[in-house]
């Protein structure tokens, strides 16, 4: 961050607690900034929302996959820490959040399959296996055949497979969907505009349509006690504007949504690398299954290509045959906002009336009940859950250190 | 066709002429539809053309080549004969059409460029060589080197090629706006209405809405001395409602459009035969690339599914390899209308009044002139233009023969 002003905990809530009503403006209203804004409505804050596309971008995107260790890798503990407190608040939040918003919100619990298309993908395999059991993570290395047992779909070709049974994945369009009814429910607000903060004073105090242009809806500021940035890659922009270093990078991820002919093709997460490329299979009670993913350092480019298309559904059809029949719903691509040490960006800034909830990378799904919590302290003055304290935004301050 | 009586040449018209304007509906607003009743226009008739979506269908997923050589088959010979009458009338049938719509209607001229992606493949291509050396079409067996001399975007691993010069493409697109536009100027009207052919006392009076639902204009039946059934491979099912055998089926085909990052990547109609399987790429002015097609005989379906695609992309970045980082922009398939000898079927059917003009398989655009040439002969009673005989219904007569 490139101010050198102490952090502040927001004096105005600290002095008035929830007592009158702590008004907050989200920025960005995809899942990191809906579940935050859940989280605050839920302890009785008054909450605004402000997105011209509210569930778009990236979480219409992602596949939704709860799945820590599949996704550890060798040198990211604190990733893989955080992502197993996250993913063990998901439970709790799937069911706190169907209540709040009379929607159902799936939890696929069947853990993952993690095959291998030929040998070499195998020591693929082995290695998470060796990274899975030194972190004391349960995995069971399976021979093809017990894995075909668990999932008949899968080619009769495979080299092996890994079952990683604590592992789930949820719609994130669907969780975005119950997010949208309780906030409304529990009288957060919407509103349809590109916003940017307002700083008066040194002091952030609100958000405001971005451009005439970008308020379709007349309105005019909304003024807040505190001002989440909540906008994924485009988070850096909005913090620059305020003169901080927010690093965040799009990266873009490309997938596809089939729709088999036979409904449960799959039943579970499945992960492969296939030639030493990795995809992953992860079925929707709908019967769809979504293919991904592509993973481009390209830029803010959302376009579908033609040879990213080509290798999801080659290795896709290459570890379920019978997919080649299924219909081809949607190809799409989400820009995930990545950070150089691919941990999230969530806390204060040193900018009074400001926090920042952004750049989870492939983990805005798996990371978002743990962020909302981490927001949720940040607003009421209160210590960030364990394991949340690696996502604070100091660690890229360009004017701390020697 | 399932009626005995003989054949009638529209007694209304040739009592008539054209002194009262003729009125003629169309049923089906497809290209075979729109450039009847744009030639109908032309000749003074009163048109009016019913389809609930105009220029969808078919129309709005065929490649538009206008290749009869290419697509030149052994044994099929009248086909060929009518493709080539068709191809000829084309420059004129754009020009007219441009003039009249006063929209551009690109015709690119520059030819077929076949090529073999391996030493199989090559087989096909002599074979094809053969075929059209016997028919005294021309035809150039080309190095490598040369066709990508030409074409500098294939692939450097092609096995062979054949340059076939007199060929051209259209965007069918573009093609059906300006019939549209040419239609409206020269006074021709359109409903946006499910339509099926009204019969009275033994003729056919006009086409009536298939149903209330299917008639969102709220119009009522629209009477005409001639009704043309240009329905696609829907016409099937029109002529059953009266009697009629119209043996029309859906053929799906899918295809793509790519949008490469540099424009011009190809010059010219581009047919493959990559081990065993065809593909086709058409670039557009616009800068797009159509690749097609499959051919699947699976009923009236229309989805796109994973395999299909996969196949077309694999083909298309295996002949020209820059493909791959082109924007996937459609993925769609069309149900062709085919017959079980791949000749359309134009004409009077034995129904007084009802004129057939369907079943043109992959070869509607090409045949668009041709066929249109053929139902305004027919509408006003005179002979048959020169290889549009071949497209006689009576062919399919379950009357007639011992």
């Amino acid at each position: 961050m490139s101010t050198t002003r102490p952090l502040s905990r927001h004096p105005v809530l600290v002095e008035s607690g929830v007592s009158t009503r702590t008004r907050v403006a989200i920025v960005g209203g995809g899942i990191i900034g809906l579940a935050s804004a859940w989280q605050l409505l839920r302890a009785g804050c008054a909450v605004t929302v402000l997105d011209p596309s509210v569930g778009g971008g990236a979480t219409n995107a992602a596949a939704g996959m709860i799945t820590p260790s599949s996704e550890a890798t060798f040198g990211h503990e604190a990733l893989l820490a955080a992502s197993i407190a996250s993913a063990a608040r998901w439970p709790t939040f799937a069911e706190q959040l169907s209540a709040d918003s009379g929607l159902p919100v799936e939890l696929c619990r069947e853990g993952t399959l993690f095959v291998a298309a030929d040998h070499d993908d195998e020591l693929v395999l082995a290695r998470q296996a060796r990274l899975l059991e030194r972190h004391h993570r349960s995995v069971d290395r399976l021979p093809s055949r017990a894995a075909r047992r668990l999932e008949p779909a899968l080619s009769p070709r495979l080299a092996g497979s890994l079952l990683i049974e604590d592992e789930s994945s949820v719609d994130p369009r669907q969780v975005a969907q119950a997010l949208r009814v309780a906030i409304t429910r529990l009288g957060g607000e919407f509103r349809r505009v590109h916003a940017r903060p307002q700083l008066r004073a040194g002091r952030v105090i609100g958000a405001v349509p971005a451009s005439e242009a970008a308020c379709p809806d007349g309105g005019g500021p909304c003024h807040a006690d505190v001002t989440v940035l909540a906008g994924g890659w485009a988070t850096t922009d909005l913090a620059t504007g305020l003169g901080l270093h927010v690093p965040i990078r799009p990266l873009k991820g490309q997938v596809l949504r089939l729709r088999p002919a036979a409904p449960d093709v799959l039943h579970r997460v499945v992960r492969a690398s296939v030639h030493g490329r990795f995809v992953y299979l992860v079925p929707r009670s709908s019967g769809e299954v979504v293919v991904g993913a592509t993973s481009e350092d390209v830029g803010p480019d959302a376009s579908v290509t033609a040879g990213a298309v080509h290798d999801l559904l080659h290795d896709a059809i290459e570890i379920v045959p019978e997919l080649s029949e299924a219909v081809l719903v949607e190809s799409l691509s989400g820009l995930r906002p990545a950070t150089p040490d691919n941990l999230p960006i969530v806390g204060a800034v040193g900018i009074d009336g400001l926090v920042v909830a952004a750049g989870h990378g492939r983990d805005g799904i798996l990371l978002a009940p743990l962020t909302a919590e981490a927001v949720l302290a940040e607003v009421l003055g209160q210590p960030s859950p364990q394991h949340a304290d690696h996502f604070a935004p100091q660690r890229f301050s360009r004017t701390e250190g020697p």
